[in-house]
């Protein structure tokens, strides 16, 4: 099988968009942007071995690529519109690129995301995906502004994906009562399938302040939002939303390095005015995004977790690319 | 070495332009799209042992991996903008990602193009560039717009790339005379230091009918655009430009396999009207792109390779990703 059937394949599954005036099959793609919108642009790669492990599900790995990006353009408050899509494959492999399509498709499909280009390469398992979109101008969510007085709120529930993977590297000798299983099974699929909050930016925009997805952690993630709007960030450790099914499986105080540390949720956290919160989490609830406050921003610097007495805990570390090498 | 930091070097060394509103550092670039004209997009991959060779100096990877993205957009007749930059790296390495930068930002900062977001990862040594550009509505040149009556041409010289890799790969016992020497330079450097036609591109565009960049080579590239014309293409093997370096090293019969088949040379082929190909082609070599007529459009289907006497020569193929695993 050789590059273009491969091509033909990607071509045979895309969304169509009246904006894409020429989409996979030339040197580039050529677009009709919005006029009146700022263009959104993300691009984000997973590797295999250190963004998933080498037994993911093809149509998993397919739908996350994809979801990550998403998630990047939902952070800024965009709508998604466009995708490129560059894969490594160790060897040419029709079933294997019809299950990633599979799971990068269904996710396209939902949120109308057009595949316009991209390549096929030989090399290590790699996806690099960049995102286009828009947002409407002056209405962009930007990580540096964060005020002091302004809530700090999460939508859904967080560290799911953390607990999944623990539960897949480390699996539990036997999976006890049924509602366990499905419990695990949840997580799991919150590790591989993370919905993107694009319904949800659609709601923040222009009227949350700062926003950032959680793709590190929180406290990491809230760090760089401190860090860029020059303020400080104290969260309630009891505010965390949990999911039933971690409830479930770990209690408040395993729990609490997941919810505060744990990676790959790819929920969206935001600041919003005091005066603005409570109709914002009206309106994002009402929608069907499930929205928590979890802290407050104040003057100064860092991020500090307190426990309900307001006394700080100590924060555990975020996921950060290249990590372990670096500790070498 | 974490990523922030890598992260923060390139920042560093980014081009700045007005239509970049938020850069390098949020989750996502926010960018002021030409309102009037088309948004064109291109994304490429670089892997390692597939795309370069291990050895390849890292001030080359990083020019080269921008400039068949750009190459890509002169192909669709498009000006620059953006690129975003995802990098997969073994383990961080300051040394090589300043090398890598020193590369990539002297081809940026030639085209004035902003890199504006992308990522750097674990993994296996790997480059992935999206270019984001602009054509003016209408203007755009499309594989699929050769007519037949049309004439082929191509700008500078082909088959050197080809030949530089093969001297690379199978370095003669002794260089010989300095000539020779300064002539293998001169292949290797078009090998690794590709010229994007980024200046014939805003030349071209509304006045060549069909485009493509030379990068499988000339015959399977131009199979392309015959494919999406319904066309036939005549090429006349002996009008094949040829650098004096690659004629000082090769005989015509030993060039023609490099001229017609090898790649990575990023010309650009094109179509051009009958009436409007003298003009054009003064205005290409004018403007200090040398450009040449090489073959004729017509009815039919395929790529022929012609010899003085109109006679088809056996046409050689040319480089495909996957090419070696399909066979086995």
């Amino acid at each position: 099988m050789m590059e273009f059937d491969l091509i033909d394949r990607i071509r045979a599954r895309v969304v169509r968009r009246g904006d894409v005036r020429l989409g996979i099959g030339d040197d580039a793609a050529l677009l009709v942007p919005h006029a009146t919108e700022r263009l959104v642009a993300a691009c984000d790669t997973m590797n295999v071995g250190v963004h998933f492990p080498p037994d993911t599900a093809p149509a998993d790995i397919g739908w996350k690529a994809l979801a990550v990006n998403l998630s990047d353009l939902a952070a800024m408050g965009a709508t998604p519109a466009w995708a490129l899509l560059s894969l490594s494959l160790p060897q040419p492999d029709a079933a294997w690129l019809d299950a990633f399509l599979d799971g990068f498709s269904e996710l396209a499909a939902r949120h109308d995301v057009a595949l316009v280009g991209g390549d096929t390469t030989r090399g290590a398992l790699s996806i690099c995906v960049t995102a286009l979109g828009f947002v409407p101008h002056a209405q962009a969510l930007k990580r540096a502004n964060a005020h002091p007085g302004d809530i700090v709120c999460v939508t859904g529930t967080l560290g799911d994906a953390a607990a999944g993977l623990q539960r897949w590297e480390h699996p539990a000798p036997d999976a006890g009562a049924s509602a366990d299983a499905e419990a695990h099974a949840f997580l799991r699929r919150r590790l591989a399938r993370p919905t993107p909050r694009v319904a949800a930016a659609a709601i923040l925009r222009g009227r949350a302040r700062a926003c950032i997805d959680v793709s590190d952690g929180l406290v990491a993630d809230l760090g760089h939002v401190a860090r860029a709007s020059a303020v400080a960030i104290d969260i309630d450790a009891a505010a965390l939303p949990a999911s039933n099914a971690l409830r479930r499986l770990a209690d408040a105080a395993g729990r609490l390095p997941l919810q505060a540390a744990g990676g790959d949720d790819y929920e969206l956290a935001f600041t919003v005015a005091q005066i603005d919160c409570d109709a914002l989490l009206a309106d994002l609830i009402a929608s069907g995004t499930p929205a928590t406050r979890i802290g407050r921003v104040r003057d100064g610097d860092g991020v500090a977790l307190l426990d309900p007495a307001g006394n700080p805990l100590p924060v555990p570390r975020g996921w950060r690319h290249f990590a372990e090498s670096a500790a070498t």
